[in-house]
């Protein structure tokens, strides 16, 4: 496997959205300039979804207009609809995410719509960014489990995510959202929807709520997927499991893939570094293991 | 992979031999009666090394007639010696574990003996271990990577396996002792020891410095191997990077392997509150993601 990962760092989105304290626009901005230093090719920065439903991302506009955009780096923003996407156009935003479920329970109480009503509300906005130049990723949450219905069928991911690649997202990123798939599931659930979108054009996003995540990224990995989500200090948390681990921590992605001799381009010492200067913004220990220890040894 | 993983359970000996303020010898006899609830099989009990090196477990001899042993279950304890297999013995121990490490560099310093001393230390132990019908295990320790010289020839861990196994220890325990490897050096040191010592006589010891246990565990697992030690609640802490973390949490293994269709015989509620309550005595949160998403769910 000596070959490239492309990290997708998800965590001042993904990660800062499930944080209940307020924090500062000029922090966000910050963390974001930081993770820009660091050899990341993408980095999402924020969300357009409704300040009603996310209020910690409620200056998405103040943030990406803030940020100072490195050559070479992506800054996808999540849009939820068309009003999201002509928020994020206004801004000069070059990427954008979708996203739905693959639980139809869970899609309904995270957005108030079925997967199918969704998947319509994107269709204008797939078009106009084809139009526009945008690119789109599409995510796939709830892909091993969901917190209302329990299991997701495999068909059911595979559905949806072939939906996406249909409609013209270039990626399309699998979600354990609520962490409890373990490596077997989530290498049978990769490979059935391999089987209907190319695994070039797939990448996965687990969260670490039972520490399964980074075995499950290396399930993922032995079979051909070459993009993976994470987000710096193991940011996020998880909203069904009140004090749970969230995001996988970049850091300890990266250690792993750059000790199996598969390069990322980030420079780990960076990113660990950031990671403890935003758990120590938020007034808590690094969620990553190896950050805190590269920073004891 | 529809098998069994028996489960080493080293919490009470190598978790807790790494706590700095001392803990009651009737705390220490309660985790081991709880853990002899769960369903495990083999709990490491204590060390019988000389107070001198480890003061907190100089209660050994007391810990040990002090637990309710359960049927069916084994209590390995550590002996460093033949003076150590005499105190031992002389409580009705019938299990026991000798270690030295792979690299000359760390078994300098840890037992102020080279390799070769250390292994013919072993031998009057071994033997008469053999005459009083006491099973032997064998630890070898930083298999990959040692603080003192860092890399770790692999065909070290293989010679000094091999001498153990040779000796007449039943089973070979191979220990990542500061968390540095990754699942494609584990797997390649795996394979490499597998091709000497069957590797139905092998077991890995990972500890998470890095996060990186449960994929390394995994890769392993892929390789044939079917005994894992671990520590309920990530107990144990690294002497080598202050503040990082300690053995793979046993909860967060046997999650995984649970969720890939091999049983363990343990049940993973009880080990989870297990982990819980050792977690509150030595006053902190559990180090095992599981066990703290299971708390919360």
């Amino acid at each position: 496997m000596t070959d490239f990962v492309r990290m997708v760092e998800v965590g001042p989105r993904d990660g800062l959205q499930n944080e209940k304290a307020p924090i500062a626009t000029a922090d966000k901005i910050a963390l974001i300039d930081r993770l820009s230093q660091t050899g990341l090719r993408t980095i999402e920065a924020t969300s357009f979804v409704s300040p009603k439903w996310v209020p910690q991302l409620a200056d998405a506009a103040e943030v990406f207009t803030g940020i100072q955009r490195a050559a070479g780096v992506a800054y996808p923003v999540l849009v939820p609809n068309e009003t999201g996407y002509d928020r994020a156009l206004a801004v000069g935003v070059q990427e954008v995410a979708v996203f739905t479920a693959a639980s139809e329970a869970f899609n309904r109480k995270n957005t108030n719509a079925g997967i199918d009503e969704s998947i319509d509300r994107f269709r204008p906005v797939l078009a106009r960014a084809a139009a526009d130049g945008v690119k789109v990723r599409g995510y796939v949450s709830t892909v091993l489990g969901c917190p209302y219905q329990g299991d997701v069928a495999v068909a059911d991911v595979v559905r949806v995510a072939r939906q996406l690649h249909d409609l013209g997202c270039y990626e399309i990123s699998l979600g354990d959202t609520i962490g409890v798939g373990t490596p077997l599931k989530a290498r049978a659930m990769l490979q059935a929807v391999a089987s209907e979108v190319p695994v070039s054009s797939l990448a996965v996003h687990f969260h670490d709520t039972y520490g399964q995540a980074l075995a499950n990224i290396l399930s993922c990995l032995e079979e051909g997927v070459r993009v993976v989500d994470s987000a710096v200090s193991g940011a996020g948390g998880c909203p069904y499991a009140k004090g749970a681990s969230g995001n996988v921590a970049s850091e300890d992605v990266v250690y792993m893939l750059h000790g199996m001799g598969i390069a990322t381009g980030v420079d780990l010492e960076k990113l660990s570094e950031t990671g403890r200067w935003l758990a120590a913004l938020l007034g808590r220990e690094t969620g990553s293991k190896a950050g805190k220890a590269m920073a004891a040894t």
